[in-house]
């Protein structure tokens, strides 16, 4: 344990850099590519960072397994040991673009488990960490378990792709909670769901999208699964509902298989 | 003119008297009740924050309209001489949920044409704020035209029922951008277009809830009309757009009657 609260504060130095390195960059002209599609942007720091995480964990654990946004293979990986999951810039569209509402995110999981997740509000400064075994952190302030509100009670995050094709009946579970949250990052949209600003949040999620999200989450007493209620597999591209427990009851009841 | 600068301290000042009214009230128990529908909500210091302004407008100005989100009432409405427009709170279910993401707002306008916005984001302690004849401010700082950016290369703020019901063909608006943001609150919506962080918002709006954005956005150069082109009508609710020029024509492309 006193190994994992050390790592805490070296993890929090490093994403504290990165944010001094992001924030340089809205002064500078960005190289922007796109991916997978022509919203699916990466840019040179997004690279750059993520060059400097995997490089800062490689010293430290020169066994462990990395998972990073920019530097995925398909092949044959297994979540054997330790493995880390970086996701340099989460809402990547959004730093191009707004230059706010954007996060960095690490997480680490052992054999399987997930023992930390970091999730760094870059412009409001705000990093989400913590783990099973100690809780989590705004910053240095412990968060409570937000409240248990039904869907009913409570704002959602959809993504727009699932909200305007109607993936598994979700425009039903739009009308039914209190309001639809589209912020454009998956690691912002969890902050809010942690933080009980919304009940929940589902899209089609990436592993580095959702590995440190799901840490928090469940250390805070949330549900975390696919939306038919399966266990998420933490090397495949899925859809993910994160929400509180009865607001994934309502959930379940309203969605179809897809 | 020298009295509209004075003015602007003036009503700058009871932003910032409602806005710690409004910060202290998250400590306190809200009263909550429901309006059109169990979504609109308006709490006890929605209708404290409107009586003040209200009051405050009343001692400079006895003759002027006022038009107040919680004390409007259909009737013998004009436009002639003086007309204020109140909205104490935007995103009331931003405010009682989140704590966050609303916006205090008022609007000036002189037999129909608008001299004044204010749109307060209270949280994020930014107030937009200006008329044609002076230009927009955020705080003290003069903001520049946001870039005339096309629909494709910019993100779009749509109303969830909206985007649900595919009114107007909006979702092929929404599949055609960059990517679709709902932030729950006009003001903040509003707030992205004319800082440029988003290249358009469209929704269902009450005239308290565009008539700020409105003087604002037409003063930085952005387009701010009824989806189908024609103007708005100040005294009644309708959909409304704003947007850059460019991402203006491109929509126009796409949409169709509803």
């Amino acid at each position: 344990m006193e190994s994992l609260e050390y790592l805490d504060i070296v993890v929090r130095g490093w994403m504290h850099d990165a944010r001094n390195k992001i924030l340089a960059a809205f002064n500078k002209d960005l190289d922007v590519w796109t991916k997978s599609g022509r919203n699916d942007l990466v840019t040179n720091i997004d690279k750059e960072i993520e060059k400097i995480y995997s490089k800062n964990i490689r010293l430290l654990f020169p066994e462990a397994n990395i998972i990073g946004e920019e530097s995925f293979t398909q092949g044959d990986l297994n979540m054997n040991g330790m493995t880390w999951f970086i996701d340099p810039i989460d809402g990547t569209m959004n730093f191009v673009k707004q230059h706010c509402h954007f996060a960095s995110m690490l997480a680490i999981y052992e054999n399987g488990k997930g023992v930390r997740g970091y999730i760094y509000d870059v412009v409001g400064d705000k990093l989400y960490w913590g783990g099973p075994d100690v809780g989590v952190f705004c910053n240095n302030e412990k968060m409570k378990d937000p409240s248990n509100t039904v869907l009913r009670d409570g704002l959602i995050g959809i993504g727009a792709p699932y909200l305007i094709h109607n993936f598994c009946n979700l425009q039903a579970v739009a009308l039914a909670s209190s309001g639809t949250r589209m912020y454009g990052s998956a690691g912002i949209q969890i902050i809010h769901v942690i933080e009980g600003k919304c009940v929940g949040y589902v899209s089609y999620l990436r592993p580095w999208d959702f590995a440190a999200g799901r840490v928090l989450a469940e250390t805070l007493g949330l549900s975390m699964k696919k939306i038919d209620g399966t266990p998420l597999n933490m090397l495949v591209s899925s859809d993910v509902l994160v929400a509180t427990k009865n607001a994934q009851k309502d959930i379940a009841k309203l969605t179809k298989k897809s």
